[in-house]
């Protein structure tokens, strides 16, 4: 069963990820090191003991519909309610709604233990914090005093209602529409798919975001407008009232997540409410919807990198536990009795540090990216908006990269158990099975590359990729000046990954600069996968520095290594995927004819 | 929907794995190519419309246990019963049976479109095979008479009994047990678990091979028997008497295979017959019953690496099918009205040219190491011990590498469906969750890695594998000769591969010589990914040269370069985690406490 690592989490984001600084130079109001441990103690305490074992029932179960209601597995309801009155999803939420207003990297690192113990479950706070987001962010007043303070303590849900069948990637298209019936209010017509908690027994209203077109907007995303579609209208005093013209149609039969109901929503069929069309309200200005989205999508990338985090990590302590217990053969140099702990076995080891790297590289990784998110809050000007740039460089990194390892890792968790790890009970497959859909939704992880590649790379010129770039290359001159040799050629390494890095980044730059951007685009992934790997070293690194200049720091140092002289030198193939392949590529389409 | 790859299999087989030179040089007796494509042909029929319906409803519905009996899916055993009238379990089998002792080449290639359309339903036939292999070598002709026959036609289908669940990749610890009775006859006693197709509907009896121990045996792999042990005994006229002491305790709730009865079996609990103890006969000799066992294990072996290049070709069809249809934004060029068919955005295509690239370079090593084994019956001496030796040696490259492609081809094919692959009803999930087994059963793929590194790379001093190196070089010569631009740089890639190859397996050799086994198998897995790589790039290339010299090789030509150009620089990056990672990882066990 998962338990938290509250003590690495607690070391990446001091000595990592940048928290610990910032709370001794007072940047982050009077937020204390001890209310960090406090708040991360108790999270990793509800996350062990009280999600973890209704994930995995909850996986059993699955979510169902019947009559036309939503049940989720059992507990859930009344978990999520404890879990609601211990503060958890207005951790980051407005004061003036009853939030606490707490940095980003608390509520990564929280949502990382939820995750971790069940990312089914997990879904539901997900999407209420993105809700709110938008909300607080784009709402006029009004909304923010009916709706908030509900979201905020989470007695309300909400959900995100973008996807419909022909647009997914691509919500130009979307059909969706939405009609003015005056004084602020709409009525929307139109079919969602892939609506995560969409509809659910576990809060007593839903706050739908729904993405729809006015009768005279523009065609493409400049003609999409968001707005508020609660499922029960809110009446006077502010208790749920009629239903709302929406329901769930169906929800879907998934590989994975099982707990978590994925529905197709109906709005503005007429099966609720005297006038045909679901009431709505304008969030932000017409026609201005993406943009409100796009907001508090970037927020939600980072919570769905965290995922892989979390499944990652999650999957790592089973299979360790497992190669401890399972004992099988004598692996070369076993001197007990009887045959060895798998562990022992060099292939055994090589799987479970792979592992742990790729974990404690991406989970550096998404809380770097939350750093720099709290960072461009509490500063101003230059400094601000290079915080911002270095947010927005990280996330689709932070994303893509950490949703690839939560894949690979749980695959190689499998692994780990042989025979046992294709048997569902055991636990090991769920990993895998809820793992899959994280490099898909909220962008896919080509979609994230696209962007990290046309939008984030060119941010200040190039100035933000290369500052950065320029950031990593200190953390490797303090590994080589460190002339510890428990770090063998990690340093090495490192400047190689770098340079790799950044002779892609100055191609990536130029080309696009020609304006060649089918040849830049063509090794957009494997550009995202050398960022994310050098990034891994790079912050391996920086934390087997601080901890070994505190004399604690062997196993970290030893990490470091493994993942420098092991798992960095595919930077190079990666590079010459980036400024090499794009001609074999465009060549080999005559392949798929 | 599957559609057998027939152009592409007997492409493979002829002109990159050798079947086409061996038939014309007349050693492998009057078989012909027209003979081989009217095979193929009839296979692919087979597959695609009989077998790749009931594989998809077969999953659903899945194999179940009910009142002690094993039901298959719904068709399964009129499925099975059409598909043995066919003859096409007999395809190698001894014809003194009824076995029409063809090539393993073929049985290779109609087990891929077997496996492509329904991975669980194929491995009935896989097991039998196995089975029919081990009584055919050292069964005693009483076996032979009274088995055979039904086993060669499929109306008696075999299974493998080997695990229990303290022994797993360790036989030498299983505890079953076996007592003599006199007349050649023994009662078994034990609990077996993972017994593919170990119980089920679709055949008329089953014929279990069960390795267990004598009262007197030696400790450890050297005092264990093979014995035969029918689920039926067979009454003197050959038809199937009364039922033996053996049942099914249950069946397992796995990942994926479904339809595919996993079974806990029960030896000689007294549930059947008069007497306690599961009547068995021994194969081959007593307390030498591993060596029966590997001598099938490696054909089983190579069955399973087959399993994924059909998963890997199933799974890449649907995806290229789904990335032609389904539009989604504007790709960078795209002159067409409206959005573009997602195969055109440049993320896309290297997605699908990286699964066809895998699907066929590891098809071509499946195929190669079925022609080793081919060759080695048929040729003598010198000239046979070479052709074994070269089967040796593929056969761990051929399972892992060819797995390992499957589950990562399947995990690609999914996230080219963007939300949909995560829908089970689109069919995608169903090829990662079918896929993820085949790395972990018949000898994990850290297993085959062991065995690859410690058994095979010092045959014949090193020779055997040396002498490869050395033809794969030559096929980067000719690559490098052709002077075709087409090809890029492959030949210049092709041959850094090759190198890395060769420094990889020298430094081995000298590791294992000089005794420092925990060193080499720490580099083990990698080297073997190593391997499979290099070939790859090997094979694709001796395709795309024969192909290149007719006119028609455009596609072939493309697809090689595109591997050259994007997969074969991590041969690098593995090379050195070989020869360097070794000191780093055993630095870091101290991460795993």
């Amino acid at each position: 069963m998962y338990k938290a690592p509250v003590e690495e989490i607690a070391f990446t984001l001091n000595h990592v990820a940048g928290l610990g600084a910032a709370l001794e130079e007072g940047r982050l109001g009077d937020l204390s090191g001890d209310l960090v441990d406090a708040i991360l103690a108790e999270a990793g305490r509800f996350a062990g003991e009280e999600i973890a074992p209704l994930g995995e029932s909850g996986d059993r179960e699955g979510a169902r519909l019947v009559d036309g209601k939503v049940i989720t597995p059992k507990g859930w309801p009344a978990l999520y309610k404890a879990w609601c009155e211990g503060g958890w999803n207005g951790l980051t939420g407005p004061q003036d709604f009853g939030g606490q207003a707490l940095p980003h990297m608390l509520n990564v690192a929280a949502l990382e233990m939820w995750n971790a113990a069940s990312m089914a479950f997990a879904l539901a706070p997900t999407l209420t914090m993105g809700a709110i987001e938008a909300v607080s962010k784009h709402g006029s007043d009004e909304l923010k005093q009916t709706f908030l303070e509900k979201m905020v303590s989470g007695e309300w849900t909400g959900t995100m209602n973008l996807t419909e069948p022909h647009a997914g990637s691509d919500l130009g298209v979307l059909k969706s529409r939405a009609e003015r019936v005056g004084d602020g209010a709409y009525r929307i017509f139109g079919q969602k798919i892939f609506i995560t908690w969409g509809e659910h027994d576990a809060a007593d209203n839903i706050i739908h975001l729904v993405l729809a077109r006015l009768p005279d907007a523009p065609a493409g995303t400049r003609g999409i407008s968001l707005f508020l579609v609660p499922k029960f209208l809110v009446n006077a005093d502010g208790s749920p009232g009629e239903r709302n013209d929406v329901f769930c149609h169906s929800i879907e039969h998934k590989l994975g997540i099982h707990g978590s109901p994925t529905c197709t929503m109906i709005f503005g069929d007429g099966k609720f409410g005297a006038e045909k069309g679901a009431l709505g309200y304008l969030v932000g200005e017409e026609n201005k919807g993406l943009a409100c989205m796009f907001t508090m999508m970037n927020n939600a990338r980072l919570a769905v990198g965290i995922q892989g985090v979390a499944i990652a990590e999650a999957a790592t302590q089973k299979a360790v536990a497992y190669a401890k217990e399972r004992t099988q053969g004598k692996a070369p140099g076993w001197q007990g009795s009887g045959m060895s702990p798998i562990i022992e076995h060099p292939d055994i080891a090589r799987t479970l540090l792979t592992m742990k790297a790729l974990t404690q590289g991406s989970r550096a990784i998404c809380y770097a990216c939350a750093h720099a998110i709290d960072l461009s809050h509490v500063t101003e000007g230059e400094e601000a908006k290079a915080w911002a740039e270095r947010a927005a460089l990280l996330t689709p990194i932070a994303k893509s990269f950490s949703t690839d390892a939560g894949v690979d890792v749980a695959s190689m968790g499998i692994q780990v158990h042989g025979g046992m790890g294709f048997i569902e009970e055991t636990g090991a497959a769920r990993y895998l099975r809820d793992a899959r859909i994280a490099p898909i939704y909220e962008g896919t992880n080509g979609i994230q590359a696209i962007d990290l590649v046309t939008r984030k790379l060119p941010l200040s010129d190039g100035a933000a990729v290369r500052g950065f770039i320029g950031e990593l290359r200190g953390v490797a001159e303090k590994l080589a000046a460190s002339n510890d040799a428990a770090f063998g050629t990690s340093a090495e390494r490192l400047s190689a990954a770098i340079a790799d890095l950044e002779a892609a980044t100055d191609w990536l730059l130029e080309t696009l600069a020609a304006g060649r951007q089918a040849e830049a685009l063509a090794g957009a992934t494997p550009y995202q996968r050398l960022f994310g790997l050098t990034l891994t070293g790079a912050y391996l690194a920086t934390g087997a520095l601080a901890a070994a200049s505190d004399g604690a720091g062997e196993k970290r140092v030893a990490l470091c290594r493994f993942a420098a002289e092991n798992l960095l030198a595919e930077t190079a193939a990666l590079k010459d995927a980036v400024v090499g392949g794009a001609a074999s590529l465009e060549a080999a389409r005559v392949v798929l004819g």
